[in-house]
């Protein structure tokens, strides 16, 4: 064989990842052992201390190295409009777009039955304790504009707005059937400005 | 800022990898978040196992945890035949297609007045010796078949001719312009069979 055990079980962990298949992974693979162990090592470091440094924060479930995170934190927010969004990486789309100044709660997925994902596996609980414990004006819910996402929104909505608070959908410009995290900041930023209650 | 500085140093991390864009290195963070941290740190224990578990094979510059590697060491290969490639990913994609029985040489590159890659960066010279000290019946040259391949190919060849050994070039087969390590197993084994001298 041609490949010895460590380059192929570095290739098997690259593998493992979403995305990479098998060329792409012998290819990261060969790459590191073609850098300087100075590099490898900080790769090798980044991956053990993001893992380690980051958590939940306890507000909003976004991922952060502090609990509340910044954004939970900030004075400069305004904590009665709150973003329920799916993922973290959806807050970091958001907050690319620059112009939302509110806070954010993260549901950590949508409901699906082909996944078996209930309402229960949510933060959806934590959302509405949220809601009984502050003072908020509106909620948006901005969960992907698919068939889970909507799903999702439905249910969110119908729990809420018997509690008399204004909820929004994320509005249209958005492409149906695509993914909120790979929007561009524009078409997001039109979907902020055209949500409309439900 | 929504990213925080472990998770924004993961994703820089990942993005310095040939082939990740900036999407890609933010899923994979986040993938790598939402891993357990036995599997973060097995990720993280293999890219410095295999940075410091492999290195080059002293006779034919392949990567390897040993040295000689398991080819060079091996009685059931001819050592009487040498194929030369440019990187150590070419011979893998070699012993892939199972029927060579030689042994390899591996240049780490190809000749490119572009790029500044001189003869001298090559492992040519050790080629050379490596010739002088054993019975070499055969050197079949499988650099790629671009524009820097074909010409590492004649520069090889006009050194070794002299000696008044056998030295061929892989042949037709494989696309022109195309890359040696993506090459499929039957399209590379024509290329063998259709060697010439040159």
């Amino acid at each position: 064989m041609a490949v010895n055990a460590p380059l192929a079980r570095l290739i098997e962990q690259f593998r493992a990842l979403p995305g990479i298949g098998q060329k792409t992974a012998a290819r990261l693979a060969y790459h590191i052992l073609d850098m300087s162990l100075d590099e490898a090592k900080s790769l090798s470091a980044a991956i053990l201390n993001a893992k380690e440094k980051m958590g939940y924060c306890k507000v909003c479930f976004n991922l952060s190295d502090k609990s509340p995170c910044e954004i939970c934190d900030s004075k400069k927010r305004d904590h009665s409009v709150i973003c329920v969004v799916e993922n973290p990486q959806d807050i970091a789309a958001m907050e690319r777009m620059r112009d939302y100044k509110g806070v954010y709660h993260v549901l950590h997925g949508a409901v699906s039955p082909i996944l078996g994902i209930d309402p229960e596996d949510l933060r959806i609980k934590e959302l509405l304790i949220r809601l009984q414990e502050t003072d908020v004006k509106e909620v948006i819910i901005a969960t992907n504009p698919n068939l889970e996402g909507e799903a999702t929104a439905m249910y969110i909505a119908k729990l809420i707005k018997p509690a008399g608070i204004k909820v929004t959908r994320i509005g249209s410009g958005l492409p149906v059937g695509s993914d909120l995290e790979y929007a561009d900041e524009i078409t997001l930023s039109r979907a902020m400005e055209n949500r409309r209650e439900i």
